[in-house]
């Protein structure tokens, strides 16, 4: 499947929310990352997240797709991951 | 169709931006925004927001879908917006 990962969290725990998100994901931008994910990686990737964020504090969503057939990105600006601009 | 709307933009620049997306989407939590929107309001969206950002230094991210059917958003953490548990 494929995942977009969006995170807001506190600033003390950023780096570590980002260490753990780029084990499985391809950093976008600041705050973003996606990819194909297996769902036993993503469960993987909840349970480390789950050890580094504070859960009364800090928010993740999970955009989850079955595939990326029907989804188009349209970046606006500068495509800060000049590597990843095809989806 | 439904857009999920990412940014990273200087912080001098937020305020604008989040006025401008607000007008077409919900906000979601910090640089992120979703909403059924039409083509025609896309473009309006991005026309408005190339007034406000800065194409050489921001960044927007619009993930498009045909719809929602076959999106899934997860949560962890808190509920940045808690009207808006359910995608």
């Amino acid at each position: 499947m494929y995942l977009v990962m969006v995170y807001d969290v506190s600033e003390e725990r950023v780096s570590k929310v980002l260490k753990v998100a780029r084990k499985y994901l391809n950093w976008i931008q600041n705050s973003v990352l996606e990819g194909e994910i297996t769902d036993a990686n993503l469960l993987k990737l909840k349970k480390e997240l789950k050890e580094v964020i504070d859960e009364n504090y800090d928010s993740v969503i999970f955009y989850i797709l079955p595939n990326k057939k029907n989804l188009i990105r349209d970046n606006m600006g500068v495509l800060k991951n000049s590597d990843f601009n095809i989806i």
